[in-house]
């Protein structure tokens, strides 16, 4: 049994609140059971040096955690004066994923900056990042889209991201921090609408694991990440091969399995 | 006229979400108007080096902004390296504050950590987490002393903080970033319960005030902070002769003039 | 009675060497008792990037002390590697409180670097740079307006500080460290020479002031600034609606009370 | 047709020497291609905070590349000040993937320290180095054992890692630097000798794959690594459960497919 | 007796590899006895902003050495965050010793970056640099000369380094790390092959030594560069007066006394 | 003829003015012509980790320029982050040639902190404060003595240093800014009261220097240092042997040649 009574392949509640900053392009408070994670899309109108004059667009990422977003409170980054390891891969793994979604080409040089800042850490925290900076990142295109400042919409498809697990021997989804902290095998898994996959990584950390629950575990996070992109849908729709992308009107999502 | 039609010596609407961390052993968000900021208060069971063997405790402040919180996206101080100097003497100011109203002999060894982290920052961000933090150590400081951990409880009074300014040659309260922005006098006001200052600090960036105009703004200041000492008694209650604070079952308080 | 027998308003002897440094456009030695601190002004002709093309000049300061200034060794802030918080904080009010007494249009795309290097310390150390940096900064600009590099002197006015505070609950000017250690509260006061506030910093830490309090440590602080202004007098006088100031023809000055 | 006209899944000519360095426990030249890591296997005999007193020891990778290693000079990573975040992500996962085939409670209160220096890089540096580090450790592992500092030999496995990719859409094996650059999906594999995973990471830079794709690229690497083992097998040659390691006399190994 | 049997003015045995690195203009790996270096000379298009436009060219040096290369392992420079002084020192060292030998003029508006990493250090790592780095750079010139990017070969002279020291009161040539570590006097001396000195460095480290001592060193370190210079020839012959070096058909040299 | 009139090997005018700071257990300003430089020694009760429970004292040195101590403004090292390869070497230098002049284990567990801070440096700064640290650490020492808190005094002699150079192809003594920034060659002495060697370094940046110019060079310095050590003596003199040295009472001495 898990800890919250949920099923192996059950995804905790999900709660996702539009428009969240009033200044951002895009915004959304996503939030995967006490997880909770505020990203935010920023276009600014410069890319970085080594795409000057190339015509292309970039996206990227930062993420961070508010001290007491856990359990104990965590030092801030800024006082041990750079970014840990972790921060910097978790920022990679979000800029590569959002990009996958967007043709950076038709975006024109423009960056998009996604920031992700974890208000509350029960695991998860950065596949809700890549879950939510969807919406974020789509909602601002779509005024980029409105606002005629591209030809056509650059975003290509949906993106989103979840967690598997093998704890106590079984494969679970979605884990919380209590199964994270003593899973035996760790996979984040991202996906987009078309069902292709982004990134797909496992890490037995002091464990390994066999063909046979890589296969497992990769079915798990395949549906799971179907049932994220419905969720997505209710707030964004758009026919990528049009170039055209609509924001429909709803300001908050509460989904519960 | 003000921006937002406010007479010089009004309030914007104040609101406070309780215990918005699950975690924290004291938390709120505090609204300003547009400005946002989630205040948590963690104890930790240790004192900084120079305070070990003293028998007194400790209570410090952190304080930053996430990038969006402004109209435009603001660099991550953790990219840049350190703290500006601006988060230090912010930081300072928050610590001095909190640490007038709670009596560090009684606290023991421990520190209060306060984490003021802005998510939306229309203006006064600093004189909001003082007066918000006061609640949540004040929540925090119940809670040892319910749980027996204190003799009797270390608060000492109600803190809380206000900006003045003057804007186009006029005296006003509770500036938003609007007013804040071409202030030409920018002064921020601490005080107690009792109407005794903590701190009064009052700047004239490239321009000068007279003692006039510096004496109503300390009226102006003062006459906010008891309307803001009044919200924190919705939440919070006590006597501290007696060493004794009470938790109002509240969750949420809009004040609005 | 006080440390060194002064009287509550009384000020230290003062001592101002003038041309101490042989390569600054202006610089002083200026002493407040035991307090020793080198001022240079250095002008440069260039303004930080946010002044590029605005035609405005710019006035910035930076403060330190060498390890042995004081009682105990302390360590040097490039070995920690970044200046403190109280560093950040001096800095920035010697910065204004220059910038106050200057006309920054006038001065044209020029930037004045105010170094202040504490060579030994006993209390007073940012007032005492703020009060000789005016003397290094004017005749710096003298110079300017000497060489016609500016058409009339961007100097508007004095400008001079002093320390101000609550020692054994009573208020006193001035404060040696040794006062300035236990000292209540602790206050910092900017004018100009027509009586008008750049500055005025009041902090009570982990204590409170009165209204009444408040209003007596204005008072004392005013009348020391009026008598440190008579001293900057002995060095510069000038016309600021004439755009002219001169330099008076003295190498050093002490003052006694 | 690849590059250097090997078939998709061939690996590139393989060469390791042993006992590079004279003075680490265990340390292997590893040669894939034109790729070359110097690694070194050094036993320290504490471990980090977090494991003082818990009886278990402790295996931490460093990589850097000299500046030259490459194509064009890099900067050094000293002069940036912090290891990039990539520099952190490969340190992980060498890490990572020794500590799997390592029982680190038989290892005790004891650290190994890797160190992987890349002084050319022709492509998957990071798969070399994890490959090289297992032979470097067991040799150093074999030390303890021969010198009766652990009751039975720690190393629990073999492991070996390889990297896949899509170029041009076809799977490939062991890409060399000119395929990595243009690849559209980068694979790293970690296998045990059991042919258990110990990490699988795969990542569409700005594309994405298809489920069928994905199986073929776990085919490949699964046939890749049992090669490496073999070659590894050339070195070391063990009886896990008897807590059992052999150091065959070999100097150097080259292999050719 | 020396701890390897050498005569008091005796070098070690010497190896010079020639073109280590497949990608660098010039480049070596050196040994003396067991101390090996990598040098490379990489060649860049442009030099630092103090020498833009002047038309000549600059050569820097960078150096470091893997953490295992000694008994011990060492701390990665980029853990600790910035290089050592004594890294810096070397750095300067190199970079100034291979400029006497090089007409910067000549060069052009380029920059030779000399890589010398130490993979392992027995003594003598920073002469050892400098005596590798001259083949490496004049290798990388002739490359220069020979594509007729100059008109003539920038190279002035050769030039060679070497370690003298006062061990157990006596003076030796060429010390190892055994010597060195408890080398009353140390001394390193550069010369170039018209036997003028480019650099003498000599330090009593809590010792003194004599005027005749001095005269001793000096000339055992004279006879040592001489030797070296011997090597270099094996490699490299030239004519500076007439702007024309060649490259000989060698790839190792080993040298024994 | 040199730019002040100078003969070759004749001293610029030397000030030492003693007992500058009020709160240091030993201190001087020391002029080489326009060269100032105040010295501190300050005597800690511990010693750094590597000597812990050896028994032996530790003398270590910092040095620093105000950022106007010459003709153009210089960046705070502060502001860099870490003190330059510059600062380091003259740090090692001034630290090695006291520790020269004194027996480390007759200090016991204790460090002398040298700070130089050169507040006006015209050339010679690094031999100036060597110079002058001498009497300051001498002076500390005797305190040390008086308060019979050593045995016997650790000072086993004098120690001064000099700067000599080729400028314009003759060999000088004592340069200031004007000449070192020229110079060919730049040579530093250190020796002893008894005429012994601590540190000879000669460098000749982008020149070369015969054998016999480094005989003249050592020959200058030697009898610049002799002159040096007589006005130490001035206001110290000792019997080493003895463990015993006497402060005479002078406080400012003048020398000009």
């Amino acid at each position: 049994m898990r800890p919250d009574n949920r099923k192996p392949a059950q995804l905790r509640p999900i709660k996702i609140t539009r428009d969240f900053n009033i200044y951002a392009e895009g915004s959304v408070l996503i939030e995967f059971g006490n997880t909770k994670v505020i990203v935010t899309a920023s276009i600014e109108d410069k890319v970085p040096p080594f795409l000057k004059g190339s015509g292309q667009g970039w996206i990227t990422a930062e993420y961070s955690m508010i001290p007491r977003a856990s359990e104990t409170r965590s030092l801030r980054e800024v006082v041990r004066g750079s970014p840990s390891g972790r921060t910097h891969e978790i920022q990679r793994l979000i800029g590569r994923s959002l990009r996958a979604a967007v043709d950076l080409k038709k975006l024109g040089e423009r960056t998009i900056w996604i920031d992700c800042d974890v208000i509350q850490a029960d695991g998860g925290t950065r596949v809700a990042s890549i879950t939510g900076a969807f919406i974020a990142v789509a909602d601002a295109l779509i005024k980029l889209e409105k606002n005629n400042l591209v030809k056509s919409n650059p975003l290509k498809d949906y993106v989103a991201a979840i967690s598997v697990g093998k704890v106590n021997n079984e494969i679970v989804l979605d884990l919380n921090y209590q199964e994270d902290s003593k899973a035996q095998v760790d996979m984040n898994i991202v996906m987009t609408g078309k069902g292709e996959f982004v990134e797909l990584g496992a890490t037995g950390e002091e464990n390994t694991f066999t063909y046979q629950e890589l296969q497992k575990m990769i079915e798990y996070g395949k549906s799971g990440i179907e049932r994220l992109i419905k969720i997505q849908k209710e707030f964004i729709e758009g026919v990528p091969s049009l170039g055209h992308w609509e924001r429909k009107n709803i300001k908050e999502f509460v989904y519960k399995e």
